[in-house]
């Protein structure tokens, strides 16, 4: 075997720990929490199923695809950042950061250069596939939450208004879904699981 | 939302069910076996990785990466069957015809047609794409029970021939990737975790 491929095999290998690192998102089935693995598969099908509805021009579904199948990946060594976690997000970029070095630099170069560059256009969220990627990611999550019966929103008392906050890319490139999303806010604010004010 | 919004929904809901169907396979260090959510994304991600040792003319590897996402979709009714179980893959084909058309059939028409059509290129494996899908996905496989000590080759005392006779689109597909199978298989011997005699 080459070396380079020995690298890629090596790589292949460390990217196992995605199915050990844990999100706040729980199965619909609320039995735990899902892991990076599993919502980087259901986040690839999810755009995959819904692409259709992309209002956004110019965006490639097979980029998109391979976007979701690395965009968590440097958090096998910086961990996963809560969304609403505000303390943790002034330090993820750089956390992040040191572990995209790490781990891409296990590739060879070129690939190396193909994987970082994916990730670095879905975190700066400003090309047409970053912009619809960053909605499918983040509607992914929340179908999760409202099918688990809210209980990432409900242990962390997430409101109203940083739900839809963190949901504008859908606003954007996916407005049929707009209407999804005010449902399961809504219901989980008749339900109790969402704070209808803002919290500071 | 339209009624096929919401069909598209519910079918992406009924998905995240691939998160708790286990594969005998294990996770690399050995914790717990893999479930099919994370193999989709981890096959999907081998093939984006080594796709170019292809050695099978007319692949599209954007294909091959959505027949990764939904190859397993219909154990969700049928459950995994075991590569080396004799009795289980009897029934295979009959659970998982019907598990298709209940899975699939939550789909609107065009889509179902076009996910069930994957499916059923990947399980015939006769195409370009359905030969490097099979062998990306028993490469994973392979390499994962090699990371984790052979604990699933050890456990149902599955010898050599039975492996090499299962990786044989690797050999087709990926021919420099044979030294690797072989590799592991040898050190499955001398470490006495694959049987180097056939079983009957």
């Amino acid at each position: 075997m080459t070396d380079k491929l020995k690298r890629q095999l090596n790589f292949l290998s460390e990217a196992d720990k995605m199915k050990n690192i844990f999100r706040q998102t729980r199965l619909a089935d609320r039995s735990r929490r899902e892991n990076d693995a599993e919502h980087s598969w259901h986040f690839a099908l999810t755009a995959m199923t819904l692409h259709e509805y992309c209002k956004i021009g110019g965006v490639d579904i097979d980029r998109v695809i391979k976007m979701a199948l690395v965009h968590d990946l440097v958090e096998i060594y910086a961990g996963d950042t809560f969304a609403y976690d505000v303390k943790g997000n002034e330090s993820k970029e750089e956390r992040e950061k040191e572990s995209a070095n790490r781990l891409f630099s296990l590739l060879p170069d070129e690939q190396m250069a193909e994987y970082r560059a994916l990730w670095e256009e879905f975190e700066e969220m400003e090309t047409p596939d970053a912009i619809f990627a960053s909605a499918i990611d983040r509607l992914q999550s929340l179908h999760n939450i409202h099918l688990s019966g809210g209980y990432t929103w409900e242990k962390h008392k997430v409101s109203a208004d940083k739900i839809y906050n963190r949901m504008k890319p859908v606003k954007t490139a996916l407005p049929q879904l707009w209407e999804y999303v005010e449902y399961a806010v809504n219901e989980g604010i008749e339900k109790g699981y969402v704070k209808p004010e803002a919290t500071k």
